[in-house]
């Protein structure tokens, strides 16, 4: 590094840990690059409800490049990251090679089909805004074809949604599935009574929400039983198919599976050559940095850390994306201003992940929240929610039209992006004598 | 048709023809049956504000069900039509056969590229969302492009738009992609300087808005170039490749080319076997129906009518599919009545076209409106626009929402719906000696 070329830190990814790490260099003597296959941030806590309609994809995402505007010493590159070479500090784009002199690792996670990959086609998961709007598709398509199916088996099976995984993702899709089906698209149909769309939420574990407190586990069962999802703990799915899903010995017939069940590391790891865990991830040192290699850090879903503080592994949730990525943008920006002004870099700090609580949604007036040591469930876990991801999110505009298509839905039960964008092919068939029967409710205002 | 089985009407398209023959249709002793090959209604004359990225699709889209929920004898089918059997009374969803009473065409139109259907996938046009959200992703990527060209040739062309096309949708393009590189775009990048951006609007005649009044096209020209648009009179485009446009002999380095030149009827009017005008549309009789079938109407782009007030044609634009679609509904429902009580139908009246005016918006707080003998321009122009547009949305909610985007956009200069979807492939190079120029301007508050 001379004088006259300041070092060049790549940061891949524009996730949380990503654009936080890029938030705390900025400033820094250095020359900051974040590059993304995507042009745009996404809010993730947030993505399922673009897939149950709710909210369109702007809501929830910003161009990278704009988030980062005012970090003037960033620029911001699209390209996916194909290999790393440690050795010779090189990244690989496609074929095109990048040097580096620090390296950030941010680039998430994808799912995991636990060997079963042929399942992902039929049971897509929920990453990215393209898988968002797919899942969208499918849900709002399934309500299309029972509309028009024939016999009475198929009709059910096309009303009947099974989400695999009982972790926040999957309690929140169900709860939204039902939801929809329940109060958003009863007026719309003539046929069909979508009220008896049949969700089931099917969890490995013994207990939901297996991150939280038991006893918001059971309240989290118990709302969603409510509400009218059939909730089967212990539930192994051991296979899936587009007929259906089996669950242990039993087969449940259901045209629609989702996926929410298991993730890995993005397959960037299996490039490094250094050890992973289980998932994949990479096993970091307490400064986040690969042991061995002072030069490159893993943050957010990427990493496999251990809290200094606690000494348990640091969650993959927002929180410990964003608290890692900072404390790396931190820790070399600090290292960087010492080295620029000829002193030695300080001693590296270990990575403590502080512990902010954990929110769910379940549905309109329904959450769970663990804050320290207190627990909320109901109307007063759901507001807290609602404030803290709105707050969260990125740019203000997002937060302000967040809030005002929450509570528009909120009070009319509404879900104004139904769209179904891509594929819509159905076969149809419309009998001669099909009288248009009249629908038993008139209650539509 | 018995007195058990009420008559079967179907309506092809929930464009504002189709949606506004079947609410006039509400009450009215048929069996109504709306198709479209898309689940969702887009209000069209807002499409390219949702390709320059200031609008999401699910603004200006809601699903057909949705709006015509409250129309208890209309129910709606996805399902594409590929041919109709007059003689038979008979249409074809692929190869399911289905038996119609009364038709009513409103199918639309798609993009007409003169022969030259080679240059439909290098200068895409803009009629449905996908298309929308297509040319949005390109205009973006051509600035992401833009900032890691090494030469600065390939840096201008990837910097360069031509929009082929001086109607509405062209004048609307032009000045909205100009705006984005010169109010949004500029603060995003760090190596290129996007308000260098060059915009050409093509124009084959010797004026822009050719359906408007003199005095207005001439406005919009010089209005366009105050902004920075190359607007071109008289200039034939002769080729289009993706290294450029030529215009007459001179060829026009330019990376993207957009399409707003020509406009051709659904080719579900060939499968008629009845007269076609040059842009394939139906040669209705006075009443809207084809001569000979006084039982299939066609109404919206799918039509050749001609207003038995004025005798001149009607034109196609929304309006026009509004007031034709309300007739025929209101028409067959008055007819149907007749026969259901055992009397004789009245005599069909003629349809009269009721010009309400056009308005064409130009950029922020410029647009063109002619209201009868009143022509209007500038910022009192655009405000009319702004209203009458918002005002026509069909659903309450995108109301809200639209007018919120806009005044937001309005105050901000920013457009927040900059989401790259779908591929966002590009062969990026970082040299490794490439400074981190500051950027000229500063002024991002």
């Amino acid at each position: 590094m001379s004088q006259t070329t300041p070092p060049r830190i790549i940061i891949i990814g524009g996730g949380f840990a990503g654009l936080h790490a890029a938030r705390a260099l900025a400033g820094a003597p250095a020359q900051v690059t974040l590059a993304d296959r995507r042009n745009h941030h996404v809010f993730q806590p947030l993505l399922y409800q673009v897939a149950t309609a709710a909210l369109s994809p702007a809501d929830i995402a910003s161009p990278i490049r704009h988030v980062l505007r005012k970090v003037r010493n960033c620029r911001v590159v699209l390209g996916e990251l194909t290999r790393v070479d440690l050795a010779r500090r090189q990244l690989y784009f496609e074929d095109v090679a990048v040097e580096y002199d620090y390296l950030i690792l941010a680039a998430g996670a994808t799912h995991s089909y636990f060997g079963r990959d042929d399942w992902a086609p039929i049971a897509p998961g929920l990453k990215t805004l393209e898988d968002a709007t797919e899942l969208r598709r499918r849900i709002l398509l399934a309500f299309e074809s029972a509309e028009y199916e024939g016999s009475e088996d198929s009709r059910r099976r096309a009303l009947t949604f099974a989400v695999v995984g009982g972790g926040p993702t999957g309690v929140e899709l169900a709860g939204a599935i039902k939801e929809i089906a329940a109060q958003t698209m009863p007026a719309d149909f003539r046929f069909i009574d979508t009220t008896t769309t049949r969700v089931l939420l099917l969890q490995g574990a013994d207990r939901l929400l297996p991150s939280y407190p038991p006893d918001l586990s059971e309240r989290a069962r118990r709302d969603l039983e409510t509400m009218g999802v059939e909730v089967r703990l212990n539930a192994r799915v051991t296979d899936i198919s587009s007929e259906g899903v089996r669950v242990g010995e039993e087969f449940i017939p259901a045209s629609n599976v989702f996926w929410a069940a298991g993730v890995r590391a993005s397959p960037i790891s299996a490039t490094l050559g250094v050890p992973l865990d289980r998932s994949g991830r990479v096993i970091v040192a307490p400064d986040l940095s690969i042991p061995g290699h002072p030069e490159v850090f893993v943050c957010g879903d990427l990493a496999a850390a251990t809290s200094a503080g606690s000494g348990l592994p640091v969650p993959g949730v927002a929180q410990g994306a964003i608290q890692a990525g900072t404390f790396v943008g931190s820790l070399l920006s600090r290292e960087l201003d010492a080295i620029a002004r000829g002193k030695t870099a300080p001693p590296r700090p270990a990575f403590s992940y502080f512990d902010k609580g954990n929110m769910a949604t379940i549905g309109r007036g329904r959450a769970v929240a663990q804050i320290g040591r207190l627990h909320f469930a109901g109307m007063l876990a759901w507001l807290l929610w609602g404030l803290v991801h709105v707050m969260f999110l990125v740019s203000f505009r997002n937060r302000i039209m967040v809030m005002l298509s929450w509570f528009w839905n909120y009070m009319i039960f509404s879900r104004d992006a139904r769209l179904i964008i891509g594929n819509s092919r159905l076969n149809i068939t419309l009998p001669r004598d099909d009288p248009v029967r009249p629908r038993p409710t008139e209650t539509a205002a």
